[in-house]
Order: C-alpha cells, then structure tokens, then sequence
C-alpha cells in the first residue's frame, strides 16, 4: 500500500431537511452571499425559495446560468462579483458544473490574475473564499473534494484545477433534492460515478484489500440502485445510495493508499472541449471500448475480479471469458440506463479531430493503467463510432 | 437510509515515515508537549528516540505507563500535569488505551471539575488540548474518532465518552511501528477491528448498501492479513491492511446512515471493568456466542448475507444452515489465531458476579440489534464458560 494523507476538512449533511443547517453555517463567514446555479431548476422545485427564505438576513448576488461543461468567462464573472460586492460567502446551488465553477470564483475571489491561470496553474491558489454547496445532481463528487474542472472553448482546454483551499466548507446533500432529476441525468450521472470508480479500480497496486471492496460496493449500489430510480424517480432509498456513491467515489477513500491511473478521463475531456457533450454520456461511451481494448494477460486477472465482485460471473478456468462477459455487461448496463452509446449520437458523426484530439489526450496517458498513445487513443474513438457488437 | 454528519477534522497521515510530519505539526500549537505512553515498548524499538530526536526544541513532561483498560486516577494526572506546565499540546503514542486517556487528559486540562465528570457526562466537555498521536497497535480506532473509554475500578464502571473537541489533531499512523507486536496483540487488536464492524454491520437498515460492502471488505481484510501478520510480523502488506481497516471500522464510514445497536462492547465493559481482562479477547470470546443467541427468524437473512459476502458460503435454500457455519467459522477464526475463547482461561472462573454484570449490561441494550434483557446476558456469559461446541 503506498503512503496517503486522509484529509477532508468539508462538512457533510446528508439527509432529508439538512438545509436547516444552512443559516446556521453561512452566518459563520457573514451576511454577503454570492448565491451560483445553473439553468433555473432549482427555481422550478422550489429550492430556490427555501433557500432565500433561510437567508431573510443575508445580501444575496446572485449569479446564474452556469453552463454544463461550465466556462472560464462565467468564472471570471463570479470573481468579479466577489471582488465588486465584497463577497464573505459563496452559496453554490446545484451539480457538478455549478459547484466546480464556484469553487474556482472563490479562489479567483483572492487572486490578482486571470482565473484561467489557476487552471492551469494550481499552485498559484493560496487562499479562497470559504463556500458552501447544495448538492442537486448525484454525479461528479465535488462536494466532497478539492477539485474543479473549468472548460475554455478559446483555448480547446477542459482542465482540471485542484487545490486544499477548494474544499468545500460544507455540503448540503438531500437525496429528496435529485427527485425531479430527468431519467437521461439521473443515468449519465450514475455513469460518472461509476467512471470515477473504474478510473481508480483498474490499478497495479493489489495489496489494497479494502479499497477494492469499497470499489466494488460503490459499483455495486449503481447497478442495484439506477434502474430503481429510473423507474421510481421518488424513490428514497435508491436516491440516497446513489448520492452517496457520488461522494464516495471520490472523496479519496477508493484511491487512498493506490492512486488512480486515470485514462477515460482525460480523453472525455478532450472531447468535451472540442464538441461539448454531456461529460458522463462521453465517459459511458468510451469506458468499455477502453475496458476491451487494454484486456491482455496484464490486465485481465483484474477485470476476471470485476467480473466476480461486481457482476457475479465466476471466473474459474477462464478469466478472458469472464472479463469479456463483464465489459458486454458494462456496456449493456448503460444502453439499458437509455444512455447514447456511440458518439455519432452525441453529433460526433466525423473522425477529422480524431487525430488532433488523440494527441491532446495521449500526453495525459503516459502513466495511465496502461499507457496510451496517439494511435491506441485513435483506435479507441474509433470503435466509439459504431454500437458495439455485444 | 437515516441521515448523518460526515464531519472528521482529523489528518491522518499513513504509511512509512510519516513521522517526518511530527515537527511541523507539533509547532503549529506551541512547545511544550505533554509526552504520554504506555509500559515502555516504545523505548524499546526506538520510536521514543525518534521522537525526542525530531523535537529538540520542545519541553517535554513525561507521563508513563498508561495502562490496559485506562484508568481515570491517571487521567487525573495527565490533566493535572497539563494545567501545571502549560501544556501547549499532547502527544500521546501507543495503542487505544493510551490516547483515549489522552484525549479525556486533553479535555480536563480545559475543565475545572474531577475528570471523571467527563466521562459521566460528555456534554461538560466544551474545550481541549489539541492532541497529536503516533499509532502503534491496529485496533480500537482512536486515532480517527472522537471516543475515549475510562476505567473506574473504584465505582465498576469502564465508560466511553465522546466529544468532537477530543478528535485528535492528526494522527501519524505507520505501519511498520506495528511490526513488533506480538501475536497476541496482533490477535487480540483485529478481534477489536471486527467486534466494531460486526457492531454495526448487524443493524436493521437495509438500505445501506455501500457501507454494508464497506463492511464487509473490512472482515475480509482482517480475515486475510490476520494469518499473514501472525506467520509474517514484518509484511508490510498485511500490517498496512490491518491498520487501514482499525481506523475505517470506527471512523464513521460503516455507521453513516444506520447506526450502530452495538451489543458486545456493553457486556464487555462490565467484563472488563469487574475483572480487567484484555478487551478485545472479551470481545472474541463474546462475539460468536451473542451471534449464535440472536439467530432467529428476523436476524437468518442478514447472517445468511454475512455468510456468503464474508465466508463465501452460498446461502441458498438454507440460510440457517449458512449463518450457523458462519458463526462456527467466525469462532474458529479467533481460535485458530491464538486467541484464549472461554472465560476460565481470562481468569474468570465462576459464576459469582454474572446477575451483577448482566445487570448493568442490560439497561444498556434495549435498542441492542436484537434487544437483550438481564437473563439473556446471563445465558450468553454462561455459554462463554465452555468451548463452543463447533
């Protein structure tokens, strides 16, 4: 087991009617509130108001209209606004995007420069506005860690920005929140879930017992839990399995002590920085055409071990069988969530960037679980082009 | 799923040399230390060199000879000896016993009552010393909670208090510090780690997926390394796994949103307090008699579950049949890795203070799993009198 330092100074409420906590933690830092979301859902469920109504003292700026895949112009906008209003406080209220973008606004709050230099530069964050979310989607785990992923369509970069003072304060996570969720978010955000979980599950380290089992459990809620809440949007209990799996899968606990040799990751952001589709449908897409194009004798006693812990095929005899059947599996499990499987689906109908972004991607695969380079990168989106034949 | 806080200030630092942290840790607070430790093993493998070695700066006040089972007299030196030099922070290194001291030492260095008060009543404790600790025995999980369990041999009483004040500051916890430890401890300390998960595993919320596998790969870890420590005291690997799995087992992770009805820590403690054996070998020999007596129609299908996730036995068809194979490999376990399991062999021959103890016990187990009166306790004390018939 490698040396790790457990860490997390965030704050969790995880439950029905956490938000009551709410007043209580925003009036630790003081009155002036910038108040970040997305597209307006939370003004539709009623969240909006509740919130307002918490806060009757508080000086509310808002901002709103924080994009999917969220950019670095809307970055710099929320700092100015802390800067302008004397900001004490950031409210974040939504998923991934809006709180990963809040997170950045707060460090740009107590920085000089550009905030894209923090993106590309982590080290330069030294302090940050304290921040609070209201977790709304159950997908990308930032409520509970120190990163942030900022896109700049001017540049074709979608980076990851990560630094301690990104954490978040606190986090208000009520599964009841992710109810009115559509049944397309529900399963592209299961889908980065379980992303982040492979991402960290396909490693050479073994000797990490129960970290792999906590892997495994994570998969395993997805799996029971997705179609019970496609089916049951209102149901509790699958609600709150998958919004616990989101924080789970990384918060640190799967990749304390291994590390995690990301692949699928940093070619989805480059295709999300080209085309900007949904981050997770990339990610489903991609995760088992990758899973089958890296099985060799290396890989394979690894996924024979997924195929047992998390979809229950013995392996005994035949590993290669079993881990084929495992990734057909994988692969089925996100076609049957109603997920598009190829990229012509998500309006990727050409190979011409193929190249240019396989290159982009392949410098980020060095160490990967197993190394990639341009031409592995190209094979692998092209094999996304087509259903795969099951 | 019940609603919970996820709230662990702790830094834990883990792996090898990680003590090379110490010194910038111990300065954020100040100078002088309060050094607290157990019977002196640490003198003898050199980790007490090490550390006066990396704080040459530091005035260091000694308190030696924290004992099993910790003892309020010497919590009430630990405090007093903090109000007396001015302690700036406490550096407690061993095993549970002597940071839990440490941490009500930490907490009465800020009280004016008697330390026991604290104990008593956890809500007086509103302020503390910051503690540091250096982990040397994989077991109660001390180093990542914010328990701590007193002896008071005067009243009979062995009680844990709680207060998120007494959380250590950070905690260095290296594996290899355990390497020493021999296999009794080594025995006794994973008995300690699995009573804590199977305190809570046995729960009737079902919903909790997650920490349920969680769990379970805890048992696994303990079930696989335990006979590699025991055969291998210097395996990495294995001494590793069991320390991950002693902080994971009571940091919170397995009783978010479910609680514990935990049963054998409260016979225990009477056990303990009335005749001060080893806790964990109580533990041992308590745990598979309390599973063999609550097998009934509503606890079959979670011990049929324990059975297939832990053992690997299949429960199908019969999970009677299966829980009871589990209960039985369960005590061969802790027999087979040189645990004593009656209690004639802990020095408790007779029968004479079973209606006293069981007494005490009972009220505190009637929201138990399965909730236990007074002649229960009795009959699980008595069935811990012979070998378990396998």
């Amino acid at each position: 087991m490698k040396n790790f330092i457990y860490d997390i100074p965030t704050k969790l409420y995880f439950g029905k009617n956490q938000i009551e906590h709410l007043p209580n933690l925003i009036n630790e830092f003081g009155k002036k509130v910038l108040l970040t979301y997305g597209g307006g859902s939370i003004k539709r469920n009623g969240l909006y108001d509740t919130i307002l109504a918490l806060l009757p003292e508080c000086e509310m700026i808002e901002l709103a209209g924080i994009e999917p895949n969220p950019r670095i112009e809307t970055v710099r906008k929320g700092a100015e606004l802390c800067k302008t209003h004397d900001i004490d406080v950031v409210l974040a209220v939504g998923g991934g995007s809006t709180i990963d973008a809040s997170k950045v606004m707060a460090a740009a709050a107590k920085f000089d420069g550009d905030p894209w230099e923090l993106v590309k530069q982590p080290d330069l964050i030294q302090d940050a506005l304290p921040l609070i979310d209201v977790l709304t989607l159950s997908a990308t785990g930032t409520e509970m860690n120190a990163s942030g992923v900022i896109t700049n369509f001017a540049t074709k970069e979608k980076i990851g920005t990560r630094s301690y003072h990104m954490y978040p304060y606190a986090s208000i996570c009520d599964p009841t929140y992710t109810f009115s969720v559509s049944k397309h978010q529900t399963a592209a955000g299961t889908a980065d879930i379980m992303s982040h979980t492979f991402e960290i599950y396909f490693s050479h380290e073994e000797e990490v017992f129960i970290q792999d089992r906590l892997a495994e459990g994570i998969l395993n809620a997805c799996i029971h839990y997705l179609p019970i809440a496609l089916q049951e949007p209102e149901n509790y209990d699958a609600r709150a399995n998958l919004m616990w799996a989101s924080t789970l899968a990384l918060n640190g606990l799967t990749s304390f002590g291994k590390g995690g040799p990301w692949t699928c990751h940093p070619i989805e952001h480059v295709l999300s920085a080209y085309y900007d589709i949904t981050h997770a449908v990339g990610l489903a897409i991609l995760t088992p055409r990758w899973m089958a194009y890296i099985l060799n004798d290396q890989t394979v006693e690894r996924f024979a071990m997924y195929a047992e812990k998390v979809w229950n095929i013995p392996s005994a005899g035949d590993p290669y069988a079993a881990a084929r059947l495992a990734i057909d599996k994988t692969y089925q499990f996100f076609l049957d969530a109603g997920l598009p499987m190829t990229l012509p689906e998500v309006g990727i109908t050409s190979d011409e960037f193929f190249d240019e972004m396989a290159t982009a991607a392949a410098s980020r695969l060095e160490n990967a679980y197993v190394p990639l380079n341009k031409n592995d990168v190209v094979n692998i989106l092209q094999a996304c082009m087509e259903p795969k034949a099951m």
